[in-house]
């Protein structure tokens, strides 16, 4: 029997698929994860009721929050991912020969576990022998942590629950200090339009550690509204030039990214640059 | 009493909005017309039940259809719209001085009337006496009027219903006839990801009638999975050259639109550029 899973937002506004059969359900000691077969975007993963991703849409998001920094950072040797538990980063992430080592942190077992057997097409770089899959606290291991890496990839999710700490000065101090001057941080940074204030917020915390921050914008069409954004920060790397060598590489590899579209998608709109010019 | 409007889109995914208030309700011998009060998006149209606009969202769909054309066309001074009945696409055109005159060509006047009434905020610029508001067949309008015009815009709903007539070679070779040579054509054309196909026929098309036509994206949070594409198509006319006094003021009025976002919507995504590399 089909029924409808939907996002409600802020209680008036929902986003909702068509669902043929749940796959998977189970309540960690963090959250709640579910997997769901839809009709119109194949296998999707929800945490506490809220879209995460699915099979027809995740490129929309992974293929953002990973290229920017990939093609521009001076050095990728050595990679961090925070969160990322459905293994989509990861895999953009593998993509380049010259990424030697990665380590991914995610707080929840379950997640990786679930999305592992059920959504492989997702996670299809688990077995990379690069990739050491770390079940733990990110927040902790940034602040424990002292061998730099090159890049550093927030893949979490939104501020309520385990993620509320990816969102404070102190993370982005932490993941700062882990980062050479070159290096490039990057995490996703929530909806302009559902979420504009915790958007804001971000971008502003990030430049005050960082110096600068730029947010860029894309439709996502899994989560509320559509519109889904992600920042940029690195104290000496600029985003405007590229590795030419890895950006011909991967724009011939991606469904969406392409040198164009990271020129285009740091555009702001005038309702942003006019909140941001507050600050 | 709240109720939830939903559009469903291939009847497997919806976007809806809880509803407080339905202010107009008709059957028009086009179409079925509904304007309803929204929590999250303020008031709605609504034509067959798809959402058409809404006073929260609909900068995101006018400033985009408009002002490409418009900071780039040489001149400006006679524009057609065809559709357009919220009169939000004449507002944005009528905020230029140079524009001297407009014809509207609408179809159903039903839809003008209750947008009048009740969408006043998206209809600002009824009263301006540059506007001629044309309740008619605008698939006729272009194959019998003679008197050329510098930009046309059309702002028209899906291909079924009595929009259909807009999305075929016929009516683009007609308009291309009313533009000049360095005349610029435009039209919202679907969503690049739950209409890939008639997006894709209609760049094609309109490529073969004009020799070129640039597809360009972003989100409008209130169609089917928010991503909305248009396509600019002029036979001399470069779309990446503005003209600056326009360009200094629009960008200043705009609540989106402004030089980066024109400069970055026309990136187009690997996909969408292999499907068009088939044609």
């Amino acid at each position: 029997m089909s029924i409808w899973y939907d996002e409600v937002f802020n209680s008036n506004l929902r986003f909702g698929l068509l669902t043929t059969q749940t796959l998977f359900e189970g309540q960690s000691p963090f959250q709640k994860v579910t997997i769901i077969e839809t009709e119109a975007l194949g296998r999707a993963l929800l945490i506490d009721d809220l879209w995460m991703t699915s099979e027809g849409d995740e490129k929309n998001y992974h293929e953002l929050l990973v290229h920017p920094a990939m093609t521009t950072a001076p050095n990728i040797e050595r990679v961090l991912i925070i969160g990322g538990g459905d293994g989509g980063t990861a895999r953009e992430v593998l993509r380049y020969r010259q990424v030697k080592h990665v380590d991914m942190v995610e707080i929840d077992g379950m997640v990786v576990d679930a999305c592992k057997e059920f959504l492989p097409s997702i996670g299809s770089a688990w077995d990379d022998p690069r990739l050491n899959v770390v079940i733990g606290d990110g927040i902790a291991w940034v602040e424990n942590e002292d061998r730099k890496y090159d890049v550093i990839i927030v893949d979490g999710s939104d501020p309520v629950g385990p993620a509320k700490g990816l969102f404070n000065t102190k993370f982005y101090e932490n993941c700062a200090k882990l980062l050479g001057d070159d290096g490039v941080f990057v995490t996703q940074s929530e909806s302009d339009h559902t979420f504009l204030d915790v958007h804001l917020d971000m971008v502003q915390s990030i430049r005050e550690v960082f110096g600068t921050a730029d947010p860029y914008y894309r439709n996502v069409m899994l989560y509320a509204a559509g519109s889904w954004s992600w920042t940029y920060a690195s104290k000496k790397t600029d985003r405007r030039v590229f590795i030419e060598e890895r950006m011909s590489f991967i724009e011939s590899q991606c469904e969406i990214y392409n040198r164009d579209i990271h020129r285009g998608v740091f555009a702001v709109p005038n309702f942003i640059r006019r909140r941001l010019d507050e600050f």
